[in-house]
């Protein structure tokens, strides 16, 4: 019963700046240097955001560019994933960058709320994100922020909008969306098992919530986030 | 354990034209004819719509005044619930009737996707329908289109933004939103009762999926909606 855990590290989310946290890696070298421990400490999949000059986050294919190649020289073997959130960019800039086609990308399949405003999914470009992946021969991370999120993967697996074995991220602990919740992590992962059954998962929680997530997706069978 | 059964009419929805369906009631007159027939027939709770002369949902108040003054005529101590879902206007216009103090109003209190577009309810709108519903004291029906927004209905209960023994609404079988689905339902149910006790509940489908839903409703203690 036991499989090998798959350490995913998000060593720069969109949210953080250098005022908030000094620690914080920004620049490309200071991102490449973290990545590199996080790998040597046994993480297996780097989740990737990218920083403009100023510090602010942006979807700049050729600052996605110039990370990958760096993180593929300085971690030979390791899974890279770029993030296409909504924090990043509006609308198809947000998949700019698939045509650089790393290892996987992320994939929000819904809409919801986050604490200032609506992360907003529609259907049409989730459908554009989905085909430019499946263009690339890129594996999506569907990023799960509610329930119905997780029917809408497994429904886009079965029309064939996405590769079978889909990987789903539970994503809890987000203000005005789905809280860090036991019950409904744990039905999370009966859903997701019941809807598609080679299906694997991880989960990411904000700040506290992810010390708490790792330990119960440990214990679940589920992949690592630090 | 035996409740008595609510029933609630959904006469005229947001979506469907004459063109649709020649029977869907549109004018005053008609939505009249057939809540009272439906009232008749027992049922305690008329969810409503308005649309302006060409037939298309709007929130205008004028139109909300009319609609509440032949009903409270016409069916006298039936609890008119008033809409204030977004297909049928933008932002604060979708409160703009609220001063008219019908007994309920409907209120979405997170973001997901319909079947083409977003559903935008942003956490700045629905804290200030909320609050216009607190400072007419009218009691919502909380629309979860998904599970979040379960927890968000809770939340807003404790901190005092929703009035005590909310009455929440569960949506399924919306297209790129929560299917209509057994487990799920289930698990609504136990949630509502887990996060606020006395709270009541309804269920609300599209199409065929309300009988169904009604089934399950009525087997679990809910309120039925035609
Ligand atoms: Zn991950
Ligand atoms: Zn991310
Ligand atoms: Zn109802
Ligand atoms: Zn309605």
């Amino acid at each position: 019963m036991t499989k090998p855990c798959i350490i995913c590290v998000a060593i720069t989310g969109s949210v953080p700046t250098k005022a908030d946290n000094p620690a914080v890696p920004i620049t490309i070298e200071e991102q490449v240097a973290s990545t590199r421990e996080a790998f040597a400490a046994g993480a297996s999949i780097a989740h990737l955001h990218v920083r403009d000059d100023a510090g602010k986050p942006t979807s700049d294919p050729a600052r996605f560019a110039r990370l990958k190649e760096a993180l593929e020289a300085a971690c030979p073997g390791m899974i890279i994933q770029f993030s296409t959130g909504g924090r990043s960019g509006a609308g198809k800039d947000r998949g700019g960058m698939l045509p650089l086609k790393p290892d996987m990308a992320s994939l929000t399949v819904g809409s919801n709320n986050f604490p200032t405003r609506v992360y907003e999914n529609g259907p049409d470009l989730v459908d554009w994100l989905a085909s430019e992946m499946l263009a690339a021969d890129i594996k999506p991370e569907i990023e799960a922020f509610d329930l119905s999120h997780i029917f809408q993967a497994a429904k886009m697996q079965a029309d064939g909008r996405l590769k079978r074995d889909i990987y789903v991220q539970f994503v809890m602990g987000v203000k005005n969306a789905m809280p860090v919740d036991r019950e409904v992590f744990d039905f999370y992962v009966a859903t997701l098992k019941r809807l598609s059954p080679d299906s694997e998962w991880c989960a990411a929680g904000i700040g506290a919530g992810q010390l708490t997530l790792n330990e119960w997706c440990v214990a679940g069978g589920g992949h690592a986030r630090t």
